[in-house]
């Protein structure tokens, strides 16, 4: 067996074509991108079975442009294949990142093989929902089990596993502690077996078995936080850095191994926590990529937790984090639709450019830039297409002022044309340039 | 004239009915509030013709709960009073703590009348926009029209205005190297009358005057940035600082009058400079409370301003914004209606809260964790009425699991029954009370 990840080839001094293409991407040369690729604080999540099946490289790094996942997938109480290839369609029109195929109901299989044919961005998934299909109860799962799931998925093509290998038996007691105990679905479950079992977690045992099965197709970890807080109040406590402790250790295990790793985190934390939830993910992992769910700001705002998360996505991602889970407005009510798949990811592309941003990453201000000019000229078609979302931009406009004449108008229905200071100022320089230029006529006479 | 501001009365060591009021909405001491008052770090925006006509009063200030302002109005495009009310409504049902009457359509005293009558908290207003109204050309304005309008909407009860005194003639060239150079209406109008008549800004020669109205009925200041930048290019430059100069003079100038005073910020900031900007305003404005709009973080999420702007919001709050002037979906396209005004509230409630419980103030993180416990039981109903807007989380929980049923289910559709780590916890819960109960059981025998 040929060891063939990304990790291993940049070690080895070697530029592949995912780093070039990475590099090119970011904007930065590819000696930085392989550089990073080997010390670990970048990963390119990229299957050897999906990169042939035309996946489009990217990178996930502390150092690079921060990145938007999307989640989605059937749940037992719904299970329709074609909804979820359409959520995926949204979530490529409006630009993410990676997506994480996380279907608990219907042909696992078969959804996983038809998302991964149709994704050009990383495919991930938590193959212990898979696992679990397996068995009549939870409590029979066996190690066989586990990495014969987990090879199947690798050779199927998917560019990284969420594996809850952190969460061990000794750290249950901690959670039980919290408002909110344990929110992670994999988590739960693997908290459900340990206590059943009395064992210590299986991820844990066979750790470096499943490091052989990523090394042979380049699957990337996703170290899972299966105790992040499910809460505010239960942020940053025992439980969530007894277990960020170990995906620390792990990290150097999979590392030793040549095997890409990023690190999920939290979740829940209150806005004073997060910048020393970044410091402390980097102290304690070595640096390795954090990838966080949210995190929410507060608890109270169902219904708009794409939201209430957006600025903790945000501030999180200036303070370093890697790559943003979203939250889509259905978070802690029910499964998300096509609409809040879109609402959800254009919350974290905001959040995710805001912190590019703030962090002064190359290519990231000069759209903004781009935009504030078009603003200054009143070029309304240019603002659309500049926007976000260019569809609900110009609707937006045209709901009060429809029609050609006002696409170049100076002026819109906020302040109307007697108002609006920017075309003040436009005559204010018009009267400034007419003084200078009555001043070169006087000169001249 | 008797002076009669709640500064004064608060400087004589007098506690006012609002002064208590407010201490008991807050959950702070009424010396604490006393103090904050006299020292101009909190004020209480109640006009006594709005007091007398059932204003509820409440507080602005740097050390205590983050307030949120929408504002709506006519426009020269759109001017139904019937329309306005019904955002004030929302407004009220939503949580508004302010509102600004920004009409500049129709008849713009009876609309503001309206306004005031029908709200128990605070109105503010922009007085130019109606000064604007009364002469045929802007250059016209004089000093006795600006003190006449003002006169007139403070003797309405109007709360609080925003007066742009601190754009001086001196400034307007830094203004013109940005992109968007002024994107202030009542600071591109004023701009404009300075550049047509050469002469010095006339609400900062006539600013006594304005203060000898104010403090009769007590109006508070809101003193306008009129140079704020119109994108996050033009963040925290020269124009920017030199005006907030200037409106800390005046603050001490309004003071020495017994005058309240706020300070109106931007507007766009990007990330990395927001702490900076709520720090330097408390310098340069020695401590008045800080009013900002947003802010926003990028300029390129028009549609989506309310979000990209809430994200700003809760970290200006965090670092001591005391009231954040809410932005709509619609900024930067056109006017909003009543479904943005909601859409715009709830994000600035959402942003104000999380600051809350950022600066760990009082009756702030309780509510997150009433919330967590009621998810942890599985109390749907509790969750929808603790929710910022209950309806809507009611709503997006019953399109997939309707019916009384599925209001006490121990799951819900995103993992369904099987895989609902809460419910997972429960059972693990159990079983360590199981294997107690059995050791006690042992132990007896």
């Amino acid at each position: 067996m040929s060891i063939r990840t990304q990790m291993f080839y940049a070690r080895e001094g070697i530029v592949t074509p995912e780093i070039q293409r990475v590099a090119e991407k970011e904007g930065f040369d590819t000696e930085f991108v392989r550089r990073e690729v080997a010390e670990g604080t970048l990963i390119i999540p990229a299957n050897v079975n999906h990169l042939s099946r035309g996946l489009n490289a990217m990178g996930i790094g502390r150092n690079i442009h921060c990145k938007v996942n999307v989640n989605f997938g059937t749940s037992p109480v719904t299970k329709d294949l074609q909804h979820e290839l359409r959520k995926l369609e949204v979530s490529l029109k409006f630009g993410a990142d990676t997506v994480m195929d996380l279907s608990t109901g219907g042909n696992l299989t078969k959804i996983r093989k038809e998302v991964i044919d149709h994704s050009p961005i990383p495919v991930g998934t938590v193959p212990i929902y898979e696992m679990i299909e397996r068995v009549s109860d939870l409590s029979y799962l066996t190690e066989s089990d586990i990495l014969d799931v987990i090879e199947q998925q690798a050779k199927q093509g998917v560019d990284y596993m969420t594996i809850h290998a952190g969460l061990l038996k000794e750290f249950i007691p901690l959670a039980q502690k919290r408002i909110t105990k344990i929110v992670s679905r994999g988590g739960g479950l693997i908290a459900h077996w340990i206590t059943e079992t009395g064992k210590q977690n299986p991820f844990y045992t066979s750790f470096d078995k499943i490091c052989e099965i990523f090394k042979k197709y380049d699957v990337s970890f996703s170290l899972g936080d299966g105790l992040r807080p499910g809460c505010i109040n239960d942020a940053s406590d025992e439980a969530q850095l007894a277990e960020l402790r170990v995906l620390g250790e792990l990290t150097l295990r999979a590392w030793k191994n040549d095997v890409q790793v990023m690190i999920e985190g939290p979740g829940h934390i209150p806005v004073q926590q997060i910048a020393y939830n970044m410091k402390i993910e980097e102290r304690l992992c070595h640096g390795a990529p954090f990838y966080v769910l949210g995190p929410l700001v507060t608890d109270i705002a169902a219904g708009y937790d794409h939201t209430a998360s957006a600025i903790g996505a945000a501030i999180a991602g200036t303070f370093g984090a890697a790559m943003l889970c979203y939250i889509t407005p259905k978070e802690h009510l029910g499964l998300p639709d096509e609409e809040d798949v879109k609402q959800g990811l254009i919350a974290y592309k905001i959040a995710a450019h805001a912190a590019d941003v703030a962090r002064e990453l190359p290519n990231s201000k000069e759209w903004d830039n781009e935009m504030s000019r078009a603003r200054f000229a009143f070029e309304w078609n240019k603002q659309y297409s500049l926007s976000i979302d260019p569809e609900t931009a110009q609707n937006y406009h045209d709901i009060t002022l429809p029609g050609e004449y006002f696409e170049s108008a100076e002026f819109c229905s906020m302040c109307g044309p007697k108002f609006c200071p920017m075309a003040a100022m436009k005559k204010i320089d018009g009267m400034t340039l007419n003084k200078k230029q009555n001043l070169k006529e006087a000169t001249i006479h």
